[in-house]
């Protein structure tokens, strides 16, 4: 792999949010031998020192002024909702030349939020793809990122030094780095991921409970998704309406040529079997890849 | 488990179509410890030889008049469309007091068209849910079965006896049995099974090649199911479309409710969040479940 050999040439890693994904990125900074210095930040002290005693923090703060004049990289893991508010906090007290990231599953709201931020102080937006339906800092893990794709929205302004670095702190926790701009990301995640727990969500809220034990494992996987935090991806999937309302037109169209609408009339075999064609061909080619 | 003390007291088992379930059935019976003889009936003699060498069948045959005399029990695993058919088939060549099953995914359509089948040589239909994405008698495996349910729908013509006769081959192979009409069946199950896998497939078929690079561990578990065969999905599908147009007019219903439908216009973040609450509470007692 070689990821070994990677170096981190930040002075300090602040992590906003010490839950899954801010935990797990703590965990990997040490698992891979991050030597600076890793400092969450949140609200709960009781929170940030468990996440210390189990050695993945070497300080915790609760106030933005007590990190940041000690880090010189900062990821804000804080739910989309918040991410450009905790942002624009970290920048009122960091020094000059530190870089700041998030792990937003949206991009473009906040990138146009935060686009005043260029020049000693920077963001660039980050989506590490990765996760779990679980939360918190106890369901974290060191290995959560590696070989998954990180996509990095920089926007025209941002240097090629600073790009370079964001990309560097993901690939030291083994991700592949992607850059999109933030409309591109939002629009391929809505697809890919987005949409795909909309649909896993409905099936699963479909499900009356008299219909439980004929459950197998087709409904479990198809919504194993559906099980994560409502509040999160209420925030998420609100931010990304249009690229949503974009995904289901297409999928509306799928079905109204498959007939499902039309109650009582059959549905056409011939495209019934030409989609499910199809959609074998694309998920066999996802296996392939990996 | 009290399993291992389960006796068949059937003469011989035959089954119509060595697939991923036939093949597990046979798998089973064998590992079970049944004491009779297990016969597939199928097409292909070099397919047929394969899966007796594998230790799954006594013997083979491609034609019912070979295999019928010698068994007492006969399960017909071909895809849906061909069931019936088969089964009429067996029937022909069938000793008295032969019991007829099937393993199909819908229910409703083959027993209406067996019906007539009662007496001497009786056929109730049952559905074992269990399977996989793969096909063909090398994936399948002896435990397939175990502590999953099989739905059984007898009609009001068949006598208690025959009812425990297909019961106690289901509890065999280590399954829980549950009793509905072939009508229950199809709606309990359409939204169950068939539904998702539409929802799945849909998905896949949506994913353009540009995109794959973008698609998590959400994406994959989701459209897992979607790698199943097109032509025995589409076979299943077609059968039940009735149930699948409810089913859609419900999620329809729903995605209207939260909006997506309109495009330029917000979703309803209050039904979002009350959506998925309720589908993180009927994911989570589904895992409470096992």
């Amino acid at each position: 792999m070689g990821s070994e050999t990677l170096q981190l040439d930040e002075v300090g890693v602040g992590i906003v949010g010490v839950g899954l994904i801010g935990g797990s990125i703590a965990a990997a900074l040490k698992s891979r031998g991050y030597r600076g210095r890793v400092i969450g930040l949140g609200r709960s002290v009781e929170r940030l020192q468990a996440a210390r005693d189990a050695g993945m923090l070497d300080d915790i703060a609760t106030r933005t002024e007590e990190m940041m004049p000690r880090v010189s990289l900062a990821v804000v893991c804080t739910p989309v909702d918040r991410i450009a508010a905790d942002v624009r906090s970290l920048a009122a007290s960091a020094q000059p030349g530190t870089l700041l990231t998030d792990a937003g599953s949206v991009k473009a709201s906040i990138c146009r939020e935060l686009e005043p931020l260029r020049g000693p102080i920077a963001f660039i937006g980050s989506h590490p793809m990765a996760g779990s339906e679980k939360t918190g800092f106890e369901n974290s893990h060191p290995e959560l990122f590696r070989d998954r794709v990180c996509i990095v929205t920089p926007q025209p302004g941002d240097s090629p030094a600073t790009r370079q670095r964001v990309a560097a702190f993901w690939k030291f926790l083994g991700m592949r780095i992607e850059e999109l701009t933030p409309a591109e990301h939002d629009e391929a995640v809505g697809l890919t991921s987005h949409f795909p727990h909309l649909l896993a969500s409905l099936l699963s809220a479909m499900l009356p409970e008299r219909y439980r034990s004929f459950v197998g494992t087709g409904f479990r996987d198809t919504t194993r998704i559906a099980a994560g935090d409502p509040e999160l991806w209420r925030a998420i999937l609100e931010d990304n309406a249009p690229n949503l309302q974009q995904a289901f037109a297409a999928f509306q169209k799928l079905c109204d040529e498959l007939g499902l609408a039309e109650s009582g009339s059959s549905l056409s075999p011939g495209r019934l079997k030409k989609m499910l064609e199809q959609a074998k061909k694309n998920r066999d080619a996802l296996d392939a890849d990996n």
